[in-house]
């Protein structure tokens, strides 16, 4: 019989964005093995409608669950906003636990603002969804949410421009409605994000913690593995494989920007 | 039998942005049906692999060949860069002539330029697949061209941002490799950027002369039409219709943008 801690954790993004969800487990979690999917073919996510996004993540919870992975987690705050409960449908009844960005995001904002002032930023379709804000309410009723919408984050960080003018005055720009109401927390709601920090961090200013989902998942995940007596024994080697729907070009460039380190294990897969 | 010059002409892209295509039609060739497919559900195709860019854009040529056009125009710079081979080898055994927007805007480039000497600004896929310099060169062995990829520009335009600082500094660090070629003519190679052309003119500067594929390719349509006797006489009434493969939020509002006027008979279809 297999030691079920000894099974990966799956992974899974519209994209590349949640590399940085794994980047940040493999620092927090180095004796467990990862399984990563990237509907490469089929990014983005955020500009299709509820129930195209909701079709695509059950093909690829079901995907990583036929690979017997003890945990799943949204790395991708699209599919949590509006296909989360989708997933738990598909994973719950295998006693496979569900994590998701923005509920690790949400409770790491919640567990941090003093003062209840609390900006979330994220793509359109997050926003929309309005998903940080139903979870953070939850958490905390007194809470107070003032969300920017930052279409242009994504591609100013896929082209690279971490540090550039064009950015900053974007993000310049796109903080203004958030740090006008004096908030004291600011929720990076997209996995592209955490590589903006620095610079967020500057235009935000030293009043305002930031909050990354990637490192706040991955605290989560360790926390639930813990507690379900799953995690890994510290082992010799640990495996990673990425799987994709298409390999475009400077996907492998891009997306060891996002991992900070290189990518082994690349397969490509069709889903559908 | 039906008059085969009252046929509708087909317009296709991957999205929205060959919509500024069909608004240089309609102003062209006020007589004429249309029909425009947007494969909005797998846009964008610029991240994608070739062989899926190929497999898509023959999907969506069989589509409007199967609606009887009298005429097929790429209205993508992606797929007419990579797919333009597979849409006539489809559609010229059935005698619909092909028109695509990197054909005409070459034309125009070479007839434009005094010195010989052209930029092209494009999407990353279009830069990388060479096919305006291709083009022009064949056409005009003594070019020279001076090619920039500008990937921000296309969120910039979707973000509404046609006059705004952060694209005015965009445009200065994307334009300075080609402006200091003293280029006569500029191309822009991307359906999307005729929105922009006002702000790109004025970074440009005066001696430089901007070639918009999207009047250029309604212009090559007319005498391609004119040519095979395709023409459709005066018209009490035209029609044209929209066909999509997903209704994303702000459609609409984006896609009127580009068409500059409303947008009926929008309709959503499944392919693949």
């Amino acid at each position: 019989m297999t030691d079920s801690r000894r099974r990966p954790i799956g992974v899974f993004d519209s994209g590349i964005g949640g590399l940085t969800v794994v980047r940040a487990l493999m620092d927090r979690l180095p004796f467990e093995d990862i399984l990563y999917f990237g509907d490469s073919a089929r990014v983005p996510y955020g500009t299709k409608s509820v129930a195209t996004i909701q079709h695509y993540t059950r093909e690829i919870a079901e995907f990583l669950l036929a690979r017997d992975v003890k945990a799943l987690i949204i790395a991708c705050n699209t599919m949590a906003a509006v296909a989360a409960d989708v997933v738990r449908s598909v994973a719950e009844p295998l006693g496979v636990p569900v994590l998701d960005v923005i509920d690790a995001g949400s409770q790491a904002a919640v567990a941090a603002s003093r003062s209840g002032e609390i900006g979330v930023i994220a793509t359109p379709t997050t926003i929309n969804a309005n998903a940080y804000a139903r979870a953070i309410h939850v958490m905390n009723p007194q809470a107070r949410l003032y969300s920017q919408a930052c279409p242009l984050f994504v591609p100013l960080v896929e082209e690279g421009w971490l540090d550039h003018p064009v950015t900053r005055l974007t993000a310049e720009e796109y903080l203004k409605t958030v740090l006008v109401e004096e908030v004291d927390t600011l929720v990076l709601g997209c996995t592209h994000y955490p590589l903006l920090k620095p610079l967020l961090a500057d235009v935000a200013g030293p009043g305002v913690q930031l909050v990354d989902s990637a490192v706040t998942t991955a605290q989560a995940t360790a926390a639930t593995l813990e507690r379900l007596g799953l995690l890994n024994p510290p082992a010799a080697e640990t495996y990673y494989r990425y799987f994709v729907t298409d390999i475009p070009l400077k996907f492998q460039t891009i997306g060891e920007r996002f991992l900070g380190r290189s990518i082994q294990q690349l397969e490509m897969v069709k889903l559908g």
